[in-house]
């Protein structure tokens, strides 16, 4: 279909802001195209040098490109000679007379007649095209080794050396080469693996599995923006650095301009070394002995002596106090202390963290316009051994005013339902490149999620089911009031459901201060949703609307109410019942990809030692 | 043409998830919706009373709703005592028969039948709908305070009262109160200038001017994906938490969870009271003296004396440089000490920011995906003056493989061309508003950008033009070389040019390390775009994609290499020409609605002292 399409074209659109044609337009646009002249740019992925006059008859079967020939020591010598040949050029332009050796041996030995055969990638799509070189243009050293970056200008004609796709570029016109230090690009080898790469995030885009991953990335983020569109609501960025913790138990990040300046704190030490140093003592204990054996020598005065050795025993005692100070604090030896730290001094003027939930400042957002969502990154300082948390995660967030716990659940289905039905629709030849090499279910998974109803279970039935499990034993025990561990959470959704879960009704103690209490005084409106691979994806609850209610949780969890007072204004003025959830972004990434680790499927590793370059 | 539409119509849309039509949907329906019954939920706005049986016949012209009537102390005392019943309903249930008092006197003395007629905005758009309360169905005090939040069933008729608009709602049952607590409610008062609300970020969106920017900043956000999508960008989000520093030059946030624990560091510093204190000293000195005495009445050993009184001299001089640092460090003094934090034990593991700028990391994905945008939060620790920026705001920045600066021109042109002509088109109701109450040229504002041609001017011909002013004196001295202050560029924009400008090719010095050098060696690839209102909205540049030319520019600059090597790889292998710009968000928004100040138009003051409550 996509070929009959371009079939109507007459000429392949150009990129806008770059001049070239993306390569998706060319594979897509197929046989259509052929003809054209075009300016492409890319990566190369991978490379082969085919000789014009072959030795034997050229392959024409097999699936693989007409394979590289055998070469000689010579002919290595005579395809490199030309690459010397551009090197001088572009380091010193026309080369000098002076320089006319290495020039004449080039001149004498002409490379033989070749073309470099190269799959270029511009990361608009999974498949390379194929861009024929000839040595004519450039020689093939200069543009084959793997990560070359290549901007030509060529023909599009029917494939002559065999690959996989029913076009091919030729080349006319080389209008920049980036080229590769070859022994040092990590991507030379064909296939590393990814968790190899992480000392490389800077090149972890230039794999087929970042790319797709990306791409994937990518759709379900315009997916969110246009599902959130489609009902009504309102964007709301939150603060990033915030005053209050949402979650009012999680570990936080500071915010700080206050280290690696002078830290403004109480004086509970200080340097005795200005003036009153050991030397002066040990000075003094020299004297003091002089004149202890002077007193002995002369013994005219047994008190004064007396006196004298009492005396240099103190001084000595002083003396070996400062010493064993001034040894702590030598050479590397490094003391562990207690520092109040003026937060007033610091940038604004006080303690502040980064958020680890928007959803109570999104509140205020909706006691006034109704449905609101938000879509940035949220922070917890949580050293976990989950593969599915890091530090830095992006998370949506929405609040819907006028709602209960029933209508969030809906929205949590219908959200999901979109977008897996988006990425199937726009994504399909990603998923199909991660099913081969990831994950072979993630269609399955996606379909499933665009068909099925999630199954309801609340908390006790979930413990329950748990409970009455014979053939599996849990790490961590299980009783009523205790949370769900992932693997309880996978065990459900895995072994005994086999569909998306959604757990509701959770004991009070195991959520958050803000979450409505039920009827029953025990338990609140609260639910998670967990899905296969992926795990606690979304978090939901209707939050508390009763003033008297909400402020009862608070003493009851003996949280800092003053920081609580514009949250508890919400209750004072203008009420609303209100539901709402937060959904892990990355985890929904990982549903889409297969990749089990989230780090794997963020931009960046964050919490990893090579967090950010 | 709105209410043609709605009169094809049989029933208002319920609002996805909260069971309740929304109020656009009802004011666009118009007439077309009279008869209907529907469920609304919103804030009321104003509100007045209508006596059902008036003592003068009914106001049956003039532009206003049919005045209150003034009522006597009874008539108040009537009108509230069903709100203390409905009071008591609500906390006790049924009043038990002990608290039969007030309940008979209430029974005594009906309520005159009266309307309150209800100004209620659900913040879907800028007008409210009409809603009338009999006070039959609730007591009008109780549903009358500007704040409350009501949740109501009705029929929708063609108003009885007179209103702005051609539909009301007549309520049949409420279903929800939320009340205020009328004395401390902050928007009680009408029209209350927005700084005075800065105390009370959390009621600002209930007022209709934070409401439309709510709105409009919504609409750009939905703009923006659309553009890049339009265009081929890839979404990419960048990390927050980085060790890199992208400009070189800015100030920074820390982020840690160092403080507040113990801090390693080291030792430079001790306490001296423990053991060696002044007490010691004092009673040594004591002795000393006895011990000269002694001597002196001796007279047995002048040399012994000598030596003592020496001794002495130096115990006191110990005493007196003690006694002087114990006093600096009693009572509430504070000292200022310089710390070495080990941030080898904070959580990455080393000194970590909060990023300023995600384009060197978006250069990893251009380098591989071509076009890619970013959207997210940048944060800068300074404390300006400038109204036009925050420590926290949202960028725009996008990378452009293949691209050189003419190309990021031209995709800068287009962007606001086409979020202008967008919000122009959807949010024409909000520029209406705020023209009125904010800013009467912001429709101009934004017709300009869609229609105009940019002004651009290089540097040195922008400091050649400036300086040739006469009529106005600048705060800051302009010569070549300096940098153009926001004085020196709105003069640009607002007096000379009086459309937008784009100021390219900036001498090096005023660049970062990474923008690319032009043939002249002192010039660099980078412009501005500067607007009207909004200043500085964009910092674009091509970036060096030379790999010496880089490694100079970072040792000139005297910049850590180390921290850039991941920077640098990326022009080691497969460099690619490429552009790319900044965007600051939240001028844009202050562009669109012509609040000056960026603290008004971002969700939460994040930079002012009541940062984030």
């Amino acid at each position: 279909m996509a070929s009959q399409q371009a079939a109507t074209e007459t000429v392949a659109p150009l990129s806008k802001y770059s001049k070239r044609v993306i390569l998706k337009t060319v594979l897509e646009g197929g046989t259509g195209l052929v003809g054209q002249k075009i300016v492409i740019g890319g990566w190369v992925k991978s490379s082969n040098e085919v000789r014009k006059e072959p030795l034997q008859p050229p392959a024409v079967a097999g699936d693989t490109p007409a394979a590289a020939k055998d070469v000689t020591c010579v002919e290595i010598l005579q395809t490199r000679i030309p690459f010397f040949r551009s090197i001088m050029k572009v380091l010193g332009g026309n080369p000098s007379p002076g320089r006319g050796k290495l020039e004449s041996i080039v001149q004498q030995l002409p490379p033989p007649p070749s073309v470099a055969v190269l799959q270029v990638s511009d990361g608009s799509c999974v498949p390379s095209l194929q861009v024929l070189v000839d040595s004519s243009i450039a020689p093939p050293i200069q543009v084959m080794a793997t990560g070359t970056c290549i901007l030509v200008e060529g023909i599009l004609q029917q494939p002559t050396v065999r690959g996989k796709h029913e076009i091919e570029l030729k080349v006319e016109k080389i209008m920049h080469v980036g080229t590769v230090v070859q022994d040092r690009y990590p991507l030379s080898k064909k296939r590393l693996p990814l968790d190899m790469l992480r000392d490389f995030p800077h090149f972890r885009p230039r794999t087929t599995t970042v790319a797709s991953i990306t791409r994937i990335r990518h759709s379900l983020t315009q997916a969110t923006h246009t599902f959130f569109l489609n009902n009504g609501f309102l964007y709301v960025d939150m603060p990033i650095i915030t005053t209050t913790d949402g979650e009012g138990f999680s570990d936080k990040f500071q915010v700080t301009t206050l280290l690696g300046r002078d830290i403004k704190m109480e004086a509970i030490a200080m340097d005795v070394t200005g003036g009153v140093n050991l030397e002066t003592i040990k000075a003094s204990i020299n004297e003091k002995s002089k004149q202890v054996e002077e007193l002995k020598r002369t013994e005219s005065n047994r008190e004064a002596l007396v006196a004298a050795l009492q005396d240099l025993r103190k001084t000595n005692e002083l003396a070996a106090q400062l010493e064993a100070r001034e040894k702590s604090k030598s050479g590397t030896s490094v003391k562990s202390q207690k520092v109040k730290v003026e937060f007033s001094e610091d940038f604004f003027s006080r303690q502040t963290f980064l958020t680890s939930s928007g959803r109570l400042h999104l509140e205020s957002y909706a006691c006034a316009l109704g449905n609101v969502y938000s879509f940035g990154p949220r922070f917890r300082a949580q050293k976990l051994e989950s593969k599915k948390q890091v530090a830095e995660m992006w998370m949506i967030e929405l609040e819907i005013a006028f709602s209960q716990l029933e209508d969030a659940m809906n929205c949590a289905d219908d959200f999901l339902k979109f977008v897996s039905k988006w990425v199937l629709e726009n994504c399909s030849e990603d998923l199909k490149f991660l099913s081969k090499r990831v994950d072979p279910a993630i269609v399955d998974r996606l379909q499933l999620l665009t068909s099925s109803s999630f199954q309801r279970i609340s908390y006790a039935e979930a413990v329950e089911v748990l409970k009455q499990v014979k053939d599996k034993k849990f790490e961590a025990k299980l009783e009523l009031g205790m949370p769900l561990t992932e693997e309880h959470e996978s065990y459900l959704v895995d072994e005994i459901y086999r569909q998306p879960v959604i757990i509701h009704n959770y004991p009070k103690e195991l959520q958050p201060f803000y979450v409505r209490l039920n009827d029953d005084g025990k338990t609140v409106a609260a639910f998670d949703v967990v899905l296969p691979k992926a795990g606690k994806l979304i978090r939901a609850s209707q939050n508390e609307e009763r003033f008297n209610v909400l402020t009862t949780r608070i003493k009851e969890l003996d949280l800092p109410k003053e920081q609580y007072e514009w949250y508890l204004d919400l209750r004072r003025h203008g009420t609303v019942i209100h539901s709402g959830f937060s959904l892990s972004f990355d985890l929904l990434v990982v549903y889409a990809t297969g990749l089990i680790d989230v780090r794997e499927v963020i931009p960046f590793p964050r919490s990893h030692g090579k967090a950010t370059n």
